[in-house]
């Protein structure tokens, strides 16, 4: 099944390169060029001017809606039939790099762009979009804007969601006028495809060109608060005092140990991205420590197992350090599991260009799987270089890569649109 | 050894609590009253504004040196005499108590009212002082004030030290008016003593009403900045990371485990007071992670063998996970033995005064450790309860136990500067 529309790769690489530059900054250690677009700050504002105007340009109704997510319509022959949808994010981890999200959206331009350059009107309509704080590190709730689409997330709540410094996602998207007046839940499309870079090795060192992906992994987010004694820390015995800052250090080794051990799987990860002691000065044991857990696994199960032995360990050695914990689960999503017959339409159009690839589950959240509750969804994976590092201005996909996951999305849209 | 020079307890106390107001705060979690006098803010300005207001009431003849140190001299009769002095700080850690620093300072002038009040001239004059930034907590050196008065740090470095917003120590100092002009360096004193709390268990623990100090325990303080690799919390297996993070974890388990140990003897101390990964999400595997060391030994040799264990220890972590270790000394006191003689006026004042005493070594260090340098010195240690708690508001000593020990000071002072 390979369509007749053939996208632009150069067009492609350009606008994804132009996009990169808007919050882009250099990264003082490595030199290297890096995004950081983080969600309702002026730069994500910027970007999102900046690929609304696009979407305007290739003759597509836009839309905002009251989360902030951006829609750009294209009419199908059959005005009543439901769009086949295509999207990701353009909102930025603070050391991000071009391709994460982007892509997806880049990508979905190109497939119209493409569309109207060979003057194809499908029958179906196709729309494309964005959603607003995919990342969730500011607001500390991932995929925010397809949730709150898909009906995961109330409106209210997504709003009154606050960053460290305590602005309102409400404020913060009035504040760079991107609080629109569209209807924020959406009909169920007739189906939903993202293209997106795998942010990790898997199908470079497969030596394939793409990924279909067979759905996400389970993802676990906590927030730990370890409360103990401030002391001072010439004249306090080891023995008298109560140290969080000891029980969250023991806490990041056992999870990494027990994510490294395979006790809960190969495919377990423990990540400790946030330490943040109080009042964090040299000479005085603290008094709280906050700190950050992100798990994953692929099995609901082997997760829930994790959780329950991580927590377990560490009241025990809360108790035996005279320290408190009070902990507080900040995202939690189960294994999702993508569209088989989705899957395909992308298998098919890969094997119709001659590209290799390898059915994979993905280690990151994404905005494809708050569709996959609406319609059937599945999703293109581009490798990276680097062994697909990611969060990271090295981040990397070549042009090659892209313009195959693209090239593929594209066909797909068009076999969805039109069947 | 019993002076006709009685104190007033009342006085004190009311001094002492007056002063506790200006940078008061209270405490979320406990409702308790905190004080936060952080070195060269506003509300230090303001502490150093009474307690000068307070000298010159007394008739002393006040002077602001270059470092901001200030001094109140009251004449003897012998005016070519080296005076004997006594003094302590004013600035306070962020989440202090009324008593560190605080009683040295607000007790050697109850010493002087005392000296006032009996219409006793001595024969050498008497010099009481306050010096800044004994606390080291905003710009990273502790002891600041004394060390430049008594010759170890260079004026001109002292005042190009600059704390975590880039603020210079000479700039602070302006802008909050104590940039003095009076000669930094001074000449020797006669003998320098200083009452200070123990901010610890021991005095309590054995009974006593005051303690003799011996000494200080050598400390070392330590930047370590560890760099790994940036990387997607849900895409990057454990087996690719570089992650800084989990080996500062490991070096913390570590030095705690080594401190409790024994192996460098029982009163080893080791605290991680600053831990801060970069960037400090919680799904991105931190790029850096800046943390701080503080060591404490009564033993130089056990200080540095520790050393030496625990960062040969950390290199070997540090290349196993693929990490890079920069460590940078802050701080670096050896033990310093006080002078026998005026340890020996001041345990004769205590009987005299029919106080029970210990003689012990300070876990902390002190001004009166750099005085040690210049002139005899020697120092009153009073027992705090809560085995001695300080660097946080629960800090207390009786009312008793202040007046003791200050009436013991000022005994001592009298002994030495009539003799």
């Amino acid at each position: 099944m390979k369509s007749a529309i053939a996208i632009d790769a150069d067009r492609l690489w350009t606008t994804l390169h132009t996009l990169a530059e808007v919050g882009a900054y250099t990264d003082e250690r490595t030199g290297l060029r890096g995004v950081n677009r983080l969600a309702l700050t002026d730069a994500d504002a910027a970007g999102r001017r900046t690929v609304m105007g696009w979407f305007e340009a290739a003759g597509l109704a836009v839309r905002v809606d009251r989360i902030g997510n951006v829609y750009g319509r294209r009419a199908g022959r059959d005005a009543d039939a439901a769009p086949v949808m295509a999207g990701s994010h353009i909102d930025s981890v603070p050391t991000g790099g071009a391709f994460d999200g982007a892509l997806g959206v880049i990508g979905a331009l190109e497939a119209v762009r493409a569309l109207n350059d060979a003057g194809h009107v499908t029958r179906r309509p196709i729309e494309i979009g964005f959603f607003t704080d995919e990342e969730g590190c500011r607001f500390g709730t991932d995929m925010l804007g397809s949730a709150v689409a898909c009906g995961r997330i109330p409106l209210e709540q997504a709003l009154a969601l606050t960053d460290k410094d305590g602005l309102r996602v409400g404020d913060e998207l009035a504040r760079i006028g991107f609080a629109g007046s569209a209807e924020h839940r959406i009909a169920a499309p007739h189906a939903f495809v993202e293209v997106h870079v795998e942010q990790g090795p898997t199908l470079a060192a497969a030596g394939v060109d793409l990924g279909v992906v067979e759905g996400v992994q389970g993802i676990a987010w906590w927030a730990i608060t370890l409360s103990g004694r401030s002391a001072h820390a010439g004249t306090t015995p080891m023995a008298l005092r109560r140290d969080p800052g000891v029980v969250a250090a023991r806490l990041h080794v056992l999870v990494d140990a027990l994510a490294r051990s395979g006790r809960f799987g190969a495919q377990m990860r423990a990540t400790v991205g946030r330490v943040a002691p109080h009042p964090g000065l040299v000479n005085i044991v603290p008094s709280q420590v906050e700190l950050t857990l992100d798990l994953r696994n692929p099995d609901d199960d082997q997760m829930a197992r994790a959780e329950d032995a991580i927590f377990a360990e560490l009241d025990a050695m809360a108790a035996a350090a005279g320290v408190t914990v009070e902990r507080r689960r900040t995202a939690r999503t189960p294994r999702v599991p993508f569209d088989i017959g989705v899957q395909q339409v992308i298998a098919e159009a890969m094997e119709a260009r001659g590209c290799t690839y390898q059915r994979l589950l993905s280690g990151a959240g994404h905005d494809a799987q708050e569709f996959s509750a609406l319609c059937p969804t599945a999703m293109v994976f581009v490798p990276g270089l680097y062994e697909g590092i990611s969060h990271n201005p090295r981040e990397y996909s070549t042009p090659e890569a892209c313009a195959a996951g693209v090239q593929v999305l594209t066909d797909a849209l068009v076999r969805l649109a039109d069947g």
